[in-house]
């Protein structure tokens, strides 16, 4: 009998960063991982560090700083924590498996993860190889990874369409080499609940030496079925599960992590099991994931839509308790979405401030805070009450950005129903000169953003944009998400799906005027595109053109 | 044994409506209704009209123009389609019934589904009923449904926690009294699949003369299960399914239309049921319900949202065929997903105009052509290439408003980084005045909605703000979806909820000047609040203030 702990593996920062536009910068990517570990997951896959040297630094960065016990006298509320499990992602490929090695060495608890298909259809036409060269390859990399990492993780690519006997045969091969846990992906979504319990079960029943090893599953929505499908699998005896924050991956994503959690809570009766979340830090996790990756989430979202507990109000209104009872399944302050609603206003000072944030979780050293600090009363002089969603904005705004090789200086917008949108923009260069240019346009972002272009010269493609009111009342904060492709920069590999595709990439602005957010969340995934092209790396201090 | 036809009642206009901010006006729920029936539900839940006389002529309005087969000589893409049931809900009381008959009467093929809650905690908190008063009521109030129409559906509320031997009693009962199809619901959205499909299955096997019905299901999302839900009650014999485009709903909203239409096609062999879904106008309706319930779709929604199909660019761009069969279980075309980019431009006359509209499944009378050809022209001047999206957006904005006692006449922007934002608005009022003010505010919106509180003076609280850009790139429209909640307007009944609840009002604009369009969906919201309170139908032309 398998004991009742559910481990959570989360892989946000790798499969979820993998949507299109998700693609976030190291030091958000660290602040995730940190928001996780206070969230209490037990494994963090970090990334896939043979992707590129970016990718690797991430997992370097996280290894250290999210995996490693906290120094003493550092009281920052993150630290009260287990320590989780780093994890990196890599193919069967002799390098993937080192690069993977070389991000996750300076955690405590490093793993090691890397994956093979299994299944006839990816054999013949992806892989190109027989059965006996794919049980080779699973006997020489999943041996090299386990000579360099106690902990291994291996799964076998699209197991649900695979020959059963084989992939017992496999999976036994693999345990046998040192892999400590046995992931099962369905790759492509296509699983029903009943067949993804079988699966798992035939698997338990069937592999030799799996009782010694944990069985994890990994499930896509593209059915909307991921999260039933993963609370098959656990019925059926898995005691790990892969999961995004927001459900949030390729296409319609993976299982989302609010949802798994939150069933094994409320129904503890019918499951049985236990997990190591803080299941308060829930709604914290996804509005951050969310502001990161520019993945917003829809109103009617299970457990952390905007609607989930939104019959809340009628019930306090008219006091009638009883209605708890006929319609609520769980509360909203266990998922910690009853936020403070006013918290602070002009006159607090910095070390108010300094607090406010510790108590959210963030980590703000002093140079950051001093900037954060400046941005906080120009707001507090224009917005009477403070919230924390305005704290948080202001954070992700602030202090999360790219490296800057351009930088709003100035805006200067005129608009209306007149019919002639003129935007004037003046940008810092990288050259350490100011830049202006004018432009007219279909709206007051058409002409600004042309403006941009006329200055930073860097062709691409708008496929999304996205502006949000931050909280009650427009005189809040604007947050506007974009997404930009580019053809300039290359292209990208899909670790598990291995399937190329342009770059794409996200930008987050906040601000009380939506144009200047605009204009900054433009420039934000500029900024990420030009660091891709290092085209004003080389060019060193040169002119802006 | 059944047969294998699986009837899709389509609940959105009802349960989907009851969302926060997602009241649409009768002509937006008409269009929907309209693309319902183009879609191919069996049946239109079409309102609860006892709410209010507004749900009620809303209802009337649908049966009689969608609820019939078309007038000879008319040739609207919409009228290929089969006539669809028309549903009114009605809670079991003489008035509720009355009403729902009243509005479903007119066409061909009416419905009154009744419902009534089975469980102890239901009856003794909630309906101070005994089992026998339930049992007496229900056989009293199908009776009454059956005398007036020869349809009629009955849903035990809260099935999911009534003890069973009861449960079939009631439901005997119904059917003794005349009702035909019965609907089970997991009200709260608590039961897992298993727990579900042996309920359904349950019933099937204990309910004298069930044979001779069809039994639905009708479930909540609240732990991201009402899909896997759905589809064990079609595995354990259901034939009809309660569903919502988008899953939108109370709380985390109601099952998904496009997720179990979808799962019923890709894992055909599985399920082995066939539908009357056309499956390629799955895209248009989300979009469309989309547009009018101001409620937007996650990009990593299953099947509808942005992401769904992302792994194609990848794909097509190097041409790696094989791919299509390693990742791939359904086409973006089966769910009509691929638009046609580029439709129109400024040389395109009016009657090409009409013909795209009629294609995309628009009947535009005479006089709305001659508008939204106006707009049409100025749109074609900013922009280089309309797209079908582009005219979506501007049918919303153009044919779908509520009655307008104030329209905008005029609007005049500035602002930017120096940190004075300010907007001049011109109104047009119920008075036949234009009325002009000025504002500054901490942003452009927050002036503009400053200016424009101070000439309507209709105290509310802005709940949601959310501004998209229609397609690729930002000289494409702008849509704004705005939700705002007075106290003013007094409260609303929850159908199957009974909960009271402050009224929320969405409203919807769009124009290539965010600014604009934001104004537009603020004015919008504000004029079905003004037609909420009535003050300006009592107050006749009278001055604005």
């Amino acid at each position: 009998m398998v004991d009742s702990y559910v481990r959570f593996f989360d892989t946000t920062l790798r499969d979820g960063e993998q949507s299109p536009g998700a693609t976030m910068t190291s030091a958000e990517k660290l602040e995730v991982a940190r928001s996780l570990a206070r969230l209490g997951v037990d494994v963090i896959e970090a990334g896939f560090p043979a992707a590129s040297p970016d990718d690797l630094e991430a997992v370097r960065r996280i290894a250290i700083e999210v995996g490693n016990p906290p120094h003493k006298g550092d009281n920052s509320p993150a630290d009260g924590s287990r320590v989780p499990i780093i994890c990196g992602l890599a193919r069967t490929i002799t390098n993937d498996i080192e690069r993977a090695w070389e991000g996750v060495q300076s955690a405590s608890r490093p793993r090691i993860h890397t994956f093979l298909a299994t299944s006839e259809i990816h054999m013949q036409y992806k892989l190109k190889m027989t059965r006996q060269q794919v049980l080779d390859k699973v006997r020489e990399m999943v041996t090299l990874a386990r000579s360099l990492c106690e902990d291994v993780e291996f799964s076998p690519e699209d197991a649900g369409r695979s020959d059963p006997a084989f992939l017992y045969q496999v999976l036994e091969e693999a345990i046998r080499c040192g892999a400590t846990t046995l992931n099962i992906p369905d790759t492509v979504g296509y699983t029903t609940p009943e067949e993804f319990g079988a699966l798992i079960a035939g698997i338990i029943h069937n592999t030799p030496g799996i009782e010694n090893c944990i069985v994890s599953v990994h499930c896509h929505n593209d059915l909307g079925l991921a999260t039933a499908n993963t609370l098959a699998g656990i019925q059926a005896g898995a005691r790990q599960v892969e999961v995004t924050v927001n459900g949030i991956g390729e296409r319609a994503g993976n299982t989302a992590l609010e949802e798994v959690v939150m069933a094994l809570y409320t129904r503890h009766a019918t499951f049985n099991c236990s997990t190591g979340i803080d299941t308060t830090q829930i709604t914290r996790v996804s509005k951050l994931v969310s502001n990161y990756s520019g993945i917003s989430v829809q109103a009617n979202k299970a457990i952390v839509g905007a609607n989930a507990f939104s019959h809340e109000a009628g019930i306090h209104q008219d006091g009638m308790l009883k209605h708890q009872l006929t319609y609520e399944i769980m509360r909203p302050e266990t998922v910690g979405a009853k936020q403070t609603r006013l918290v602070m206003g002009k006159h607090s000072g910095r070390h108010a401030l300094k607090q406010r944030m510790l108590e959210l979780g963030y980590r703000i050293e002093e140079d950051d805070l001093v900037r954060l600090f400046e941005r906080f009363k120009l707001l507090a002089d224009k917005k009477k009450g403070i919230t924390d969603a305005d704290l948080e904005a202001l954070v992700s705004d602030e202090l999360y950005q790219p490296k800057e090789y351009f930088k709003l200086d100035g805006l200067q917008v005129a608009c209306g129903t007149m019919g002639m949108p003129t935007a004037t923009v003046r940008l810092f260069g990288p050259d350490n000169q100011a830049h202006v240019h004018a432009s007219v346009g279909t709206g007051p972002v058409d002409a600004a953003y042309k403006a941009v272009d006329a200055i930073i010269q860097a062709p691409n493609d708008l496929l999304e944009f996205v502006i949000h009111a931050v909280t009650e009342g427009i005189d809040a904060i604007g947050e506007v998400t974009v997404r930009i492709e580019s053809s300039a920069a290359g292209q990208v590999i899909g670790a598990q799906s291995e399937v190329d595709q342009l770059r794409t990439f996200g930008g987050y602005g906040a601000d009380t005027d939506i144009i200047v957010a605009s204009v900054k969340a433009y420039l934000s995934a500029l900024n990420k595109l030009l660091a891709a092209t290092g085209q004003y790396e080389t060019a060193g201090a040169a002119a802006a053109h």
